[in-house]
């Protein structure tokens, strides 16, 4: 027979299951708001902000698939993207010396200005959004969940 | 001029846009080590996980509607997914007195019975993953992420 889980260690894990759920609400529901508010003030989707983001962080450029792993989304669906990009003028892709099969996908001038104007609004929805946690809970919530990605992180 | 923003409410803001990156981080490793899982262990995908999930917790059934709107995703999504289950047993739609035009979406006793195994194996997954934290940890947790929450569940 298998032993019933003592019930501490059940209430436990029903409280991490909880806590599971409220953080997938809560990240959706902010997502979604700052999805609505990309797309209502700059007509821009999430995952062009976030492809934007990438490669504002690479000045150097990055390759697709260092893009599509950065943003854990298929490759398929970052070229799209990065043809927008391009053909806007905000992106560019140039040749790796040595390896002719290769690209690399960096922002233009343009582009990073662009970037840089709208990610300044972004950390202002953020900070609006998350505008009732103080320093004390941000450095509580940021030290768990460290706790809790170191785990995972080291398992790829 | 627009004045600039003080050192400590600019730091703040840059805290808050730290949580938010991380706060996303957790969830979307989390949530892909359990579509991992769920795909290893069981071949379903998350959204049937989901699916099944809101269902269980609907004992009169649903309409198409109301599962896209619990789970966020698009009516297009849902129909196949429910197709699938109603194909294999494990759901059903039963048509709403009244209104002929709607159906609602039960599970099957079969349909309830395996859900509810999967959920207790997901139970655990859960409570591996998150073993890092203890109950005060995630109570201080849930109650930061409440308040987070409330915010945002009022605007709709």
């Amino acid at each position: 027979m298998t032993p019933e889980p003592s019930p501490r260690a059940s209430s436990l894990s029903k409280s991490r299951l909880r806590l599971w759920l409220k953080l997938l609400k809560a990240s959706g529901l902010i997502e979604d708001e700052i999805r609505r508010r990309l797309r209502a003030e700059f007509n821009w989707t999430l995952p062009r902000f976030d492809v934007m983001s990438a490669l504002a962080r690479s000045p150097d450029g990055l390759k697709m698939s260092e893009i599509s792993r950065l943003l854990r989304v298929s490759n398929g669906n970052i070229t799209g993207i990065v043809d927008k990009l391009t053909e806007e003028g905000l992106a560019l892709r140039v040749s790796v010396p040595g390896d002719r099969r290769a690209n690399l996908v960096r922002l233009t001038p343009r582009g990073k200005e662009l970037f840089a104007e709208h990610a300044a609004v972004h950390e202002a929805w953020i900070n609006e959004i998350l505008s009732g946690l103080n320093d004390d809970d941000i450095a509580g919530m940021i030290r768990r969940l460290d706790h809790l990605t170191e785990a995972l992180d080291h398992e790829d």
